[in-house]
């Protein structure tokens, strides 16, 4: 038996979430967005000709860069753009936290930062958050060789103001700030204003949540151009061809419908709203959410108990077997109509 | 000023090759298809819905895999896919070679080798192409972390038979051998049959070449249910959901038209072969080539200058300034109409 075991990088593989294909599941547990994509972007999929799908894809995805840079009123020097935020922030590992000092971010938060932390051989401290469950920014002025945290946060939906990232940016001019705003678009607000000001400042968003378009895989941050010219250099020499035609095309198509965007925003944000208050008249409780998600937790119910129970009824949500929050459930936002059905099964559910 | 940039990752960034979006050119220079897709690609696009573009692809790839498995006669388990071969290669280097020994691959052959070497911070040694540009197997049995060639090798187009690749897989037990099979459908010997008998065998493959689907990035590989694993680890480890639904459902309607596949590379080998002569009556030559393009050079010419003029008259072909090769330039197999317009031009063509 061969030894070539031993050049093999040992990882502990991260289990994605539950992606179940059948069409009667009521789908709440990988945040997506219950909204069709806008409907140029459905126009946009019937332009598509053999000739973009035979050629390669325009490497720098210049399309999609110039109509980001227009969007968001920045430099096109100051956008990049993966196949997702995780393959944007997985860059922005390998990228800016290149360090013998620990990057710093919270215990309670996405998991995939200590996962690309231990991939990379980055060195990481976990802090704590505080009781409510929200991030203290006076620990993030510790030595570090970068900091990184979603805002709003996830799984817990706690949104900070832009002010909050600014302190923590402003104090760590020796460090690379990555500021993850996939769920920004719900009610949070943007570190985007700061980029001008802060060279060391990246912010990172995704079109699989407010732009309904999870199944292309599109992710995009902003930063200076020195962190951009970065990013890139490291992604040329991963994979020069990334985002595929199909992907420049309809992410494109879906920045251009401005309107369709803030409509199925507001709409969330109004059903996001109302399960606050009906979530609390069965008794659940939780931080005020800010993203298209919600984190409860109901002292008379067994959380992942109840999990379980409620896959078996066909509603998936999302459960974290993890101290401090496996109290706790975390409900994506669906349409009214499938939120009915969770405030059904819960009215009528007994442990 | 800050001192972020400390931690940045220094890397040489790998410069793609040129994708002129003007229709007019004659592109010779990126070994893409000149054949549109399958029928049946353009057809699966028009059936995307609005449900396959908002929720999260599968992230096992599940479909295109499954399609794979079957027409390569593999188990699922021996199949992995990536955002193009690049993307595959890309992780098989951090998977696999993560060893004190260098690697082992030729001198002249595909950019993206030491690229990934220098980004992942594996040591690597090159070895020389003997006089005819043909890999020398016995230099592969000196002591190494892993080894990657591709067969056909490029830029040369040169291919060796299947008994090649074993002597050099069957003689390093200890090593990972990856084999990469961009080109092998055009006239190669693919090492898949040996992959059931070396478990320490990779062949990598991609749609980019014979399945007309650049556009998509669509890469695989094949070999033993460990290796895959341990690739999957990896790539769970980095980015979840890679390949999104567009390049899912296309690449899986393109593998279900064989009779179209083996047409149109008939196709591409009868221009190649025509090219050889024609080429050869303008004074070119060059080893016989076996992928979907040509390596020749004239001595009558300076390759360089020939490229240049050949790019002011709008078509496209590749040169590499680099030792032992800047005579030579690489010509990709187009429509014969395009090949044609090169025959032309080099008809009348005097320095």
């Amino acid at each position: 038996m061969g030894n070539w075991r031993k050049n093999l990088r040992q990882v502990e593989p991260y289990v994605p979430g539950e992606q179940p294909r059948s069409l009667d599941v009521v789908k709440l547990n990988t945040n997506e967005n219950p909204y069709p994509p806008a409907p140029g972007v459905l126009a946009a999929l019937g332009e598509l000709g053999p000739d973009s799908l035979r050629r390669y894809p325009d490497p720098t995805c210049g399309v999609l860069v110039r109509e980001l840079a227009a969007r968001y009123g920045v430099g096109e020097d100051q956008v990049f753009v993966g196949v997702g935020s995780d393959d944007v922030l997985a860059i922005a590992f390998q990228t800016f936290f290149h360090s013998s000092q620990p990057i710093l971010f919270p215990d309670i938060t996405y998991a995939f930062y200590p996962v690309w932390a231990s991939l990379f051989g980055v060195p990481y401290r976990t802090l704590a958050l505080d009781a409510d469950f929200r991030i203290r920014k006076e620990d993030y002025c510790q030595p570090n060789g970068g900091i990184i945290f979603p805002n709003p946060n996830a799984p817990t939906s706690i949104g900070e103001p832009r002010s909050f990232v600014e302190e923590i940016v402003a104090r760590n001019p020796d460090s690379v700030v990555v500021v993850d705003e996939a769920y920004v678009d719900f009610g949070g607000e943007s570190a985007l204003p700061l980029v001008s000001q802060y060279d060391n400042l990246l912010v990172v968003q995704t079109f699989s949540k407010s732009r309904s378009l999870a199944g292309l895989r599109i992710g995009f941050c902003i930063g200076s151009p020195e962190l951009i010219q970065a990013l890139n250099a490291v992604k040329y020499s991963f994979n020069s061809y990334t985002l595929n035609e199909p992907a420049l095309a309809l992410g494109t198509a879906a920045l251009r419908d401005e309107a369709y965007f803030r409509e199925t925003v507001e709409k969330i944000v109004a059903t996001r709203e109302e399960a606050v208050e009906r979530l609390g008249q069965l008794g659940f409780t939780g931080p005020r959410p800010l993203g298209n998600f919600l984190f409860v937790t109901n002292p008379a119910l067994s959380a992942s108990r109840l999990f379980q129970d409620l896959r078996k009824a066909g509603i998936f949500v999302r459960y974290f077997d993890k101290p401090r929050i496996r109290d706790y459930l975390r409900i994506s936002v669906g349409m009214p109509e499938e939120m009915e059905k969770l405030y059904d099964f819960l009215g009528k559910y007994a442990q």
